[in-house]
């Protein structure tokens, strides 16, 4: 994430702030400069000045997502198997209250369906995956390493089903009645102790 | 699926075949009821007169889509480890040509991403979602039953999580430059052969 940024740092916080806010408030569709340029105390034509438009402010949106994933998202632990069930709880539940997590993550989606039509969106939302996936696979080399986790395990491959278990949850948390992250969570447990640690449980 | 239907069946038919080619050729938030028509033999009056609004018609559409899956996607075998393998295989990779495939989940992705803002939507996902559930639900209760799976795997969150893992790697198909779904496929065999079937294997 070292990209030259020409926005000052202490703006494009702000405007970060005021992005996520509008985002949470109006969805991803809805959402326009003035709108977020109203949830901050910037002006309208600072927000225009920085981005020019609406779709640039948001690849460096999905860009500061992925600062804020390295900041907080990963648990400080040097144990591999509570860093990856700290990683998956945060990744499921969020740190922020329900609502403000479920009104982010449905703008998110929103975001995301549009990258098929929009090369900027998909390159960005490519970059934060591949960095995700790298630090679930890390975490479980590590534990391979370590001894937590058994040699045989594919550490590509289990982070990408952790990963699409977790995006299949969220997407379908926001877009029908039920939450089946508990129960996401739960299947990912057992993945966990047998799969990779090997503890073969016969009573699950 | 037994609603009461007031389009002719006929009608309904080639009405659902042009929205299906609509939507791959504009993707949700670009198709009209103008576009939908012109994929098909009747004029537009036609598709207003049936169904009034875009939504009405694409509410209508989703529930089409559970009869396909009814209809297409289970495979028709006895044996419910085939039946569970090929279920996953027809509904990561599809039954059409990969273009076409893509092109559609990609809009299917984005009416999705609707589903929070739309009432409509989401009642209907959230059928065509419960039902999906139910359908894998029976083959592990049937594989538990007839001894191809172990007694203490739990139906339900097993479905969850094989459902999860597949929605979330379609997700990140049509959202990324990557697709994932070979990778989660292999994971999902670990998944099935170790913790349903108890075929612990330390080669992986």
């Amino acid at each position: 994430m070292s990209d030259k940024d020409e926005v000052p740092l202490e703006s494009r916080e702000s405007i970060m702030k005021a992005t996520f806010k509008a985002l949470c408030r109006h969805g991803y569709a809805d959402v326009t400069m003035e709108k977020i340029a109203a949830e901050s105390d910037k002006c309208k034509s600072t927000f225009h000045y920085h981005y020019g438009t609406k779709e640039n402010l948001m690849v460096d949106f999905i860009k500061f997502l992925l600062e804020g994933f390295e900041e907080k998202i990963i648990p400080d632990t040097e144990d591999p198997v509570e860093k990856l069930n700290g990683l998956i709880d945060n990744m499921l539940f969020g740190l922020d209250d329900g609502d403000t997590h479920e009104k982010f993550h449905t703008a998110l989606l929103e975001l995301r369906s549009q990258a098929p039509y929009n090369a900027k969106y998909r390159e960005q939302i490519t970059k934060n995956d591949e960095f995700i996936r790298k630090v679930v696979k890390e975490i479980i080399e590590e534990g391979i390493e370590k001894g937590s986790f058994k040699e045989s395990v594919d550490p590509d491959r289990t982070a990408t089903i952790i990963l699409s278990a977790i995006d299949g949850a969220r997407a379908r948390h926001i877009s029908t009645d039920r939450d089946v992250s508990e129960n996401v969570r739960e299947a990912l447990n057992i993945i966990i102790k047998n799969d990779l640690m090997g503890q073969w449980e016969d009573e699950q």
